[in-house]
């Protein structure tokens, strides 16, 4: 792997999980998809593939984005942000859903000033027909 | 405070620090300018306010964004994920620019699959001028 690749992974500033959060957003028009976090070993495969692999915390392993629903995420452009703690990774989204409840984006829901719950994006799969047992 | 807000407070998924990662992003163009942490008084803050208060990981103390800059962030939406641990706000942002570093995102470099860093972005302020000792 390239010693430039290399260096910027090792200089990520991780937190005391060797965890960096990472916000997946859609290259196209910039829907944010998802949010979840990488460590060292997940950004290596990142920068390998460049489909997008995170760490599972509920899990407690390295998750290729898509691997059970084929929703993979192809990396098109990563960027850091101004304290190396967090980054962002512009993708195409294969299968068009980002999130495992069957919606494009995980943020399908918002919430008013008042505490009034909103949905506000549709379905676009089933999760029962992806997520079989 | 409504029932229905402090229900939702009470029900986000903080982590062991009690912290949830929240991303702000441009109300009009949908940039992602920064991605930082509220804790359970941030939240209150930010919902009574409707200004974007965090929780400052570095400082330990609770951070209305624009304090000393002035560059407040009026919320116009909020968002929560699918696993309610994570949050996203779009935001209006006062003075164009949200990151310390005088750059509008905190986004503005990126790395190529090479390891070539490029600045994708130019500096809207000076920070010396904003951030006086």
């Amino acid at each position: 792997m390239n010693k430039k690749v290399i260096d910027f992974i090792e200089n990520i500033k991780y937190d005391d999980k060797g965890l960096v959060p990472v916000v997946a957003q859609d290259y196209n028009d910039n829907t944010v998809l998802m949010v979840a976090f990488m460590n060292k070993e997940a950004l290596i495969k990142t920068f390998e593939t460049f489909k997008v692999h995170y760490y599972s915390r509920s899990r407690g392993k390295l998750w290729l984005k898509g691997e059970t629903s084929g929703n993979v995420q192809i990396v098109k452009e990563i960027y850091f942000d101004c304290d190396k703690d967090c980054l962002l990774v512009k993708i195409e989204q294969v299968g068009i859903a980002s999130c495992h409840t069957g919606h494009r984006s995980c943020f399908y829901r918002t919430i008013s000033k008042d505490g009034e719950i909103s949905i506000v994006a549709e379905k676009v799969f089933n999760p029962e027909d992806v997520y079989k047992k």
